[in-house]
């Protein structure tokens, strides 16, 4: 496949029409051919419009044809080959073996969601039978599923041009739920995007669906990604980005004559407690583990551990002096984007220079735009005082907090913002302080992982990649693993309705062997 | 339990030091006694407070002790014996029947819960059992449950005083998720809401639950509403009323640094689809049960069957003769309020004097603040071009549009704003038809039914009482129904956590008896 600087609308590629921009070489920071030219008003409102026709027949594809769509588009993606990692590692920066393992993670996720499809769990069929003879008055037949909301935007992600980005996550969700896409690439990873996109675009006209079932939009500027959330035709949104953007999306949608959901996955600290049983027990090991997470992928993870918490005393002193050690062996490693090098930089900036933090120690310096890793402390009653040093610092950069005692550490829990996960490093003689814990972690976080780091999310059924806000706008969901389809998926009851008219999911005969809730009782297919 | 016009906050009762208000006699307009001073900004910064504090004790009981309390609840609203109907029937001018009818449902409500709390299918666990040997990456062990959102705002509703108030459908349900709930009595009934409260509050302290599991709020005005929905601690908020209240609940809550989810439930009319066959079949009965539902309640109902749809022609004119016949012979009603029954007849007006609209029938003109009911008449063409003959006049008003042919009627429901049902009257021969309607209904309704009318909501695992904006806010969800609880819970994620510290829904030895998805499939306690 070619990269070509070419929308991807109603089964057409074509050049758009506004205004150029070119990918930009991370390493370098010097721009890649081709240029991009940016969608215009009328390509949006054609992609919202084809998607919107797409919908009605898309919704209405059999849960396998779908599940083999998604199929297909992991095979395209995995027959672009080499030229997709090439592309991929020069407009990222990112080593080839994170991306070829970041490709599997996509295809991975499309397949899983193939299997959600074939499962058919998703669709939450409930049969409450007739009950002509119940007095006072008669129960009629209701019969619930889920359906798809109708079109959804998704932006893709800077720091995963692949596995969060035109076929990631948001996107297999959505597709899976029946829903059709329109996905607005980053403008960081323009010709990975274009390469993914015809992946995509090829499952559709392969697959026989609707041309508007996908549709993909460059602009180098904000106005298509403003605009594509305020039209009208488009019904959620699925973003992974910063804070500020997630913010600015979420307003949009609220503002709309028809406010929509947006799913925004934004800003995390990843609180990590060091339990004191832990420390003392294997401080040492804790201390380069953590920096190996920390600085993993130039640190540029949403789960990236960036906050430390423990307990002052001497067990504290191992993990310190290893993870020093450790810091100061970090190389230096190029940053997705020339943006993101110098937010890093400005945020490290802050820690080095603010009076209650200690610089414990740096890693190696580096090149470029290549960030440098960094370790530093402060004290729990700085912390609580200065909440600037709460501000997540995206790149491999490590706060540690000392706090006075298990009641302080846990003081300073309650005062963080919601987060996406909490690592708690622990011994069972941790216990008893780690059950005092929990209740606050669970309000804070989504998930809670132990003797470990939230970086490597894994795809899975009992995944929660997600959290109350401002970690995620809407902490009722996640965008990775199978429950990510319910973002996308909303109740229909069918009440009296005839079993010929019914849809498959809750005819009596169950074509699709669904697990059903049937008169209140799960029952087998 | 006597009526003081108290505030009920942290387990004490005391009268406000606001502006006070009373209830008024719905049949008179006159005042009843007492005066219900209301809430100041301290006392609800208290019961948010207390709410805060109780969450975290409230949502670990046991899904049975939370059972038990929904079901105390419920007894304790049937020990208020007849002073409760009494009351009721004077602030809302509802007949004892239906108030006796709606106690039954409320009570029912909180009984369901109790059920859905023990049947555990909410706590959705799921457990992807540890991988050690799966490569290139070991898995670890990831179990997800749901938990409570936190404190949750409770708006009573004006026309279900009781099941759609203090204890109805919204409270029973955040209840159910181990949610506070701080309540907000609608003004128009505020003697019932005392009531009810009371019985809530005397649950609560019988069960041994923490004080600030429940409060009540009063205030004729809006600051209190306001200020609830702002307040930082409360984390989702349960509303039904107009679609002005809600909008502006929503605004509040999407302004806030911390967003949080609005579900309310705000207008419908919910069209009606009288088929060809089924209107040569038995277009006369149908026309004398239209109006029979048109005007129960005087109307008063969310799935009130506010607008007709129906192809012109001989077939037609039986349901329009016995529809006006059954019209001009129904009694005018007593309104809710003084405001609402003022709201009709404006909303009438518009009706009576448009130039596209024929009024076909009047039921009988009645006293005082009574409702007379409506039966009007226009032309698809008309209604198309019109939008504001879409707009819901709340009480028993229909208007019927006549369409051309069946494009036409499938253009009229395409062109109609998110509705919480549509009602489909047929019979084989229509079967085609409907087949093309479906598609359409799907994404405009919550729930759709055939042969009977939108009014009698199922308490049910398959009901929607939702639908797409602007039916309620939010149409991924139901307010009626069993699935209702997923509102006020979000997933947590347990990635290696030992046993014996993860919580009893998540437990290998399965202590709360659940239904699990356990390594992809669905596995029997």
């Amino acid at each position: 496949m070619d990269i070509r600087g070419e929308l991807l609308i109603g089964g057409e590629a074509f050049v758009g029409s506004g205004p150029g921009f070119q990918g930009i070489e991370a390493a370098s920071g010097h721009p890649i051919e081709p240029t991009f030219p940016a969608a215009t008003a009328q390509d949006l409102d054609r992609a919202c419009g084809l998607a919107a026709e797409a919908f009605t027949a898309f919704r209405d594809t059999a849960p396998e044809a779908r599940a083999r769509f998604l199929e297909s588009i992991a095979q395209n993606i995995l027959d672009i080959g080499d030229a997709l990692i090439v592309r991929c590692m020069a407009e990222s920066g990112l080593p080839r073996p994170r991306l070829e393992g970041e490709r599997g993670r996509t295809v991975g996720q499309l397949r899983m969601f193939a299997g959600v499809l074939r499962d058919g769990g998703f669709l939450q069929a409930r049969i409450d039978p007739a009950l002509p003879e119940r007095k006072p008055l008669p129960r009629p037949d209701l019969r619930l599923r889920m359906i798809g909301v109708g079109p959804v935007a998704v932006f893709g992600a800077s720091n995963f041009p692949l596995a969060f980005s035109v076929a990631g996550g948001d996107t297999a969700a959505a597709l899976a739920a029946g829903c059709p896409v329109v996905a607005k690439a980053h403008p960081a990873h323009p010709g990975t995007s274009e390469l993914v996109g015809r992946a995509v675009q090829k499952a559709v006209a392969d697959c026989g669906l609707p041309a508007g079932t996908f549709a993909l939009l460059f602009d180098g500027g904000r106005d298509i990604g403003q605009g594509l959330v305020a039209d009208p035709r488009i019904m959620a949104v699925g973003f992974t980005g910063s804070r500020a953007g997630g913010i600015a999306l979420m307003k949009i949608a609220a503002a709309r004559p028809h406010p929509i959901p947006v799913y925004a996955e934004m800003s995390s600290i990843n609180p990590v407690v060091l339990l004191p049983g832990a420390l003392a027990a294997r401080g040492e090991a804790i201390g380069r583990e953590f920096v190996a997470s920390v600085a993993l992928g130039a640190g540029q993870f949403c789960t990236n551990p960036g906050l430390l918490l423990a307990i002052e005393g001497p067990a504290l002193d191992g993990f310190v002096a290893s993870a020093k050690a450790a810091m100061a062996e970090t190389a230096a490693a190029t940053m997705l984007t020339p943006g993101i090098a110098k937010a890093y930089e400005a945020g490290v900036s802050v820690l080095e220079d603010h009076a209650a933090v200690e610089t414990l120690a740096r890693g190696r310096a580096g090149e470029g735009l290549q960030g440098q890793a960094g370790l530093f402390s402060t004290h729990a009653d700085a912390f609580l005082t200065h909440p600037e040093l709460g501000d997540e610092v995206f790149g491999a950069a490590g706060l540690l907090v000392r706090c006075r005692d298990a009641a302080q550490l846990q003081a300073v829990l309650e005062s963080l913002e919601g987060q996406l996960t909490a690592a708690l490093h622990m011994v069972e003689a941790d216990h008893p302080t780690v059950r005092t814990l929990l209740p606050v972690l669970e309000t804070k976080v989504g998930r809670i992982l132990v003797n470990g780091f939230g970086t490597g999310v894994e795809v899975a059924d009992a995944m929660v990649h997600g959290g109350p806000f401002p970690a995620t706008s809407d902490g009722r969901t996640t965008s990775v693993g199978s429950l990510a389809i319910d973002r996308f998926l909303r109740p229909v009851s069918y009440q009296g309705l005839p079993d010929a008219l019914l849809p498959d999911a809750l005819k009596d005969a169950n074509p699709l062997k669904l697990w059903r809730r049937v008169d209140g009782a799960v029952k087998a297919p």
